[in-house]
């Protein structure tokens, strides 16, 4: 049916002791460390990530517990809606032996004026992680989630907390790491390692949307990540639709530094030819988001209308930034692998016109849910390398307990 | 005070050996196949889930855990409220050692039209079971189900999915198989076997409810599992107030063929004479509901508004069926064993008149609470029998184990 | 920076074992019964509540597991919001090896007139412990808990629950025992012991605050609690504030009755004056609440609006009931401790007049975060105190089994 990879699990049994082993004397600084942006880490640090969501992957297939805690709490704060990244931090957090608590908004005493800091200590006190999705507001997510960090910092040093809780972003107005990672892993099994991405051409383009106000985390997560590696990264938008500038800039940057190289284009089809990854996806245009941030504050609804509507009659110009049989037989052999974060807008299936032409996404669609499905191992590994000294130490000892997810079998 | 069953527990301590050994050669179909209409199941398979829920029930009375994992997710789909079945399906998910995760659709980007497979996939990757509850729509619930079930069969065939989780049908448009066996259960424990039951009279009874739009799943689940058993199985309900046709002419024919016999009255006094069992429930006539699901779909309100008022005056012509003393006292010695689901729409309680008087209702409903206490025990049966293919040998691993569900004691 | 007690944790790894030792032989009743009010319990089950949440408290911090639970449920009812009690709870349960399920009134069908007996019986068939928040209704609240305890009692009795479950009291009309309970371990902390807290003033007082309608449980609880330790307990209010007669009539009682005092101040600076310790904290005057409660059953919007509006003006004349540098400065050394239940009004900060001067509360923040770190280990003391006839050796079992909450380190 689908071109789909002979093993989605990357190790057989036999291979995990020396799987082990290889990263045994790796130099991270993941330790102790909140997991905010990618390009705040080394690439020994992400690298450490891949290989440590693997080795838990390939554990639970073969029914190997990974759970370290038998108690704890980790604390989802999902400022704006979520199916996929909130079950993957559900499933990390169970498959350490952490329970999931939501701080619910609705529910709790924050829209009376509580602080972030107070809150950052009331819900943390018998915490090991919190994972925070606040992408709504530009200049705000990011921002919000290092006051949390400083926040927990202040209550550690003070012996508030007797534990400082990691923080992991779970997608923000810059960064989406956890999506961006998963990806990369995703390309890393699909083109058998992150050496072999050297050269390949990465294509991350804007497409049509009939929906609005999307984030620019994915677009500007991945240029910032895929630059990193060697990789030709072109990024495709109509005029007016740039990203936050300085990732941008960050980006030109790291695509030299690392032997790779970084193009803008303003023509899907001329951004396509000879790519070996295409990632057509929406987003809202950065002045855009500017502009909505502030009339959001300001709670503005009447010009908040407004923008809505200019920026829909401004994409419907661009209907023709859709993914389809034309573009891909541009790509190389015809045949790129296509990414999405997901859900993707698919044309005549989930919209009248969107992100992608239907036989095409028909094509990727199981791809596309496997590389979904490195997600939560991400985000576990993300614990794992904050929680532990020695990565590669800890998964040796669970190896060696020998214990079953599925106690009798 | 009532006449309550001397032991709720089937089975003392000293009995769980050779009740397990009692069911190990049993053939079953049971393993890694999805619950969703007790009617696709074999005799042999519905037993196994009695026994099966008997004994978890026992060794959790006895303080014997029957945690079988150390982590993994139970994923829980209320397409429409509840309380008992949340509360039974978490139960029976904990009881195994799973974290149950909602999904919730308002908190979800389901309603950005994200498609069934794919959030099928999205919240699969750690997960062993889903539980679904679809009863809104007729047509839809159960074919929602077997939508999802194809799409978890197609992700995990091509490796998307490590797992299969089960899926577990929480009551939709035409079953709701946790409800009649938990219903089945209290019967054998009240008149103390299976073969007891062969000969007795029960009657499904329709009764009049102030509200409006009550699924047809309980009474269509009741005729069709109790005209198995070699029951005198009576649907009574006022002209007009009929159930999916299908599921009636199929409670006919096995009743013919389990040696029982299946009749349909459209007087409630006339249906009472000399039953032993009464299940006197509301629901909304077929017609109606089958109007209301094409409204819904076509988000008429208009039409749903006249179509409620239109149901709710003709309900009112049966006020009389109210099951009271009058009734009760034509059944078998006068004292029927009084069934129902829960919440009952209690006449001078819950509302003005409604489907009970106050005093049977009273007198009865101890024994209501227990017939709602089996369903936490046959949902955690239907887990494990899907999990293990000799769900005895399990149990028995289990009583060796010998390890207490509170630790230390 | 700030004047912290050197160690947060009471003691250290070495005192665990002569710590619980200590507390072997005393009398406590705490077995079996609900926590529903202070004034219920012993001065040796109080003591008890406090010595167990400490030593819960160290063992977590030495990373020795409190898990004695493998399975179980512990759900919470809120009937009106919270964040830190909420995820007091949460962390309490899971400490102990129990997993919450929430009772959301919007999800279940209590909304539909469903019994408090029935739905007390439907959420406990595998359930341990039950925590409740009903602050709302005046003369409501507690008679709530005692429904659902007596509904719980019924159904154990008959066999319906195999085990019944422990009622404790979230916050209430008249009682917030866990708040009232946390802050009595901060104090004991704060000065040494119980012993240390004789003779000394505390001011329990109102505070303004622009908004409307807190509870008294916090203030009740406070009096009433401290009263019984020989303490000078000093209430103070603007005329026409009172609370609960009956209460405060208790206080004064008890207050006797230990060898403290207890006096009502209708001047916040008058009060303050050599006071070892304040409580500023708002609350909504006895007579407006019975008022509210009143046009709430009776839905009475009109006059619930109209009502709102009084008490605002009304407040408004106290806006100087603002604790602030001049009343420190009256406290004794001017550095009364000063507490809160979070989150406080602050002045231009929350709000732009508030309950407290912001550098006042800057000063105390961090203790005010200590003060709220022990309510998760009074919540867990309470159940661990519920289920285990000798607490201490329980304790003591714990110590020697000497697991790690962390498995793999």
């Amino acid at each position: 049916m689908l071109p789909l990879p002979l093993k989605y699990s990357v190790l057989m049994y036999s291979q995990l002791s020396s799987a082990i082993e290889a990263i045994q004397g790796a130099k991270t600084t993941l330790h102790q460390k909140d997991f905010l942006l990618t390009w705040e880490k080394s690439r020994e640090d992400l690298e450490m990530i891949l290989e440590v969501a693997a080795l838990l992957s390939t554990m639970r297939r073969h029914n190997i517990s990974t759970r370290v805690y038998d108690s704890g709490l980790a604390v989802s704060n999902f400022r704006d809606k979520s199916t996929r990244t909130r079950f993957s931090f559900a499933s990390a957090s169970n498959m350490l032996g952490l329970s999931v608590q939501d701080l619910d908004e609705e529910k709790s005493q924050i829209a009376h004026g509580e602080t972030v800091r107070e809150t950052a200590a009331m819900i943390s006190f018998l915490t090991d992680f919190i994972g925070i999705r606040d992408d709504i507001y530009l200049g705000e997510g990011n921002r919000y989630m290092r006051e949390v960090a400083a926040s927990l910092d202040e209550s550690h040093a003070h012996g508030v907390l007797p534990i400082r809780p990691g923080v992991i972003n779970l997608q923000c107005d810059m960064d989406h790491p956890t999506q961006s990672l998963a990806d990369l892993m995703h390309l890393k099994h699909q083109f058998g390692s992150l050496e072999a991405l050297r050269g390949k051409k990465i294509v991350m383009s804007w497409a049509y949307s009939p929906s609005y106000g999307k984030p620019l985390s994915v677009p500007q997560g991945i240029i910032a990540l895929m630059t990193r590696l060697g990789m030709d990264v072109h990024l495709a938008y109509p005029e007016g639709y740039g990203l936050i500038p300085d990732i941008t800039e960050m980006a030109r940057r790291q695509a030299a530094e690392s032997g790779g190289s970084f193009a803008v284009h303003h023509d899907m089809g001329e951004a396509m030819k000879g790519a070996h990854i295409v990632y057509p996806k929406s987003w809202a245009p950065y002045h855009i988001m500017e502009k909505r941030t502030q009339w959001l504050k300001e709670g503005n609804t009447v010009a908040l209308r407004e923008l809505e509507r200019e920026c829909l009659d401004n994409n419907a110009k661009y209907v023709d930034w859709e993914y389809g049989r034309r573009h891909k037989a541009l790509t190389n052999n015809g045949d790129a692998l296509y990414m999405h974060c997901l859900p993707a807008d698919i044309s005549g299936v989930s919209c009248e016109r969107g992100e992608v032409e239907a036989d095409v996404f028909e094509a990727a669609r199981l791809q596309t849910y496997m590389e979904a499905g490195y997600k939560p191992y991400v985000i576990a590994a993300m614990m794992w390398c904050y929680r532990f000294e020695s990565p590669a130490l800890a998964l040796k000892k669970l190896l060696e307990r020998n214990k079953g997810r599925l106690d009798i079998v």
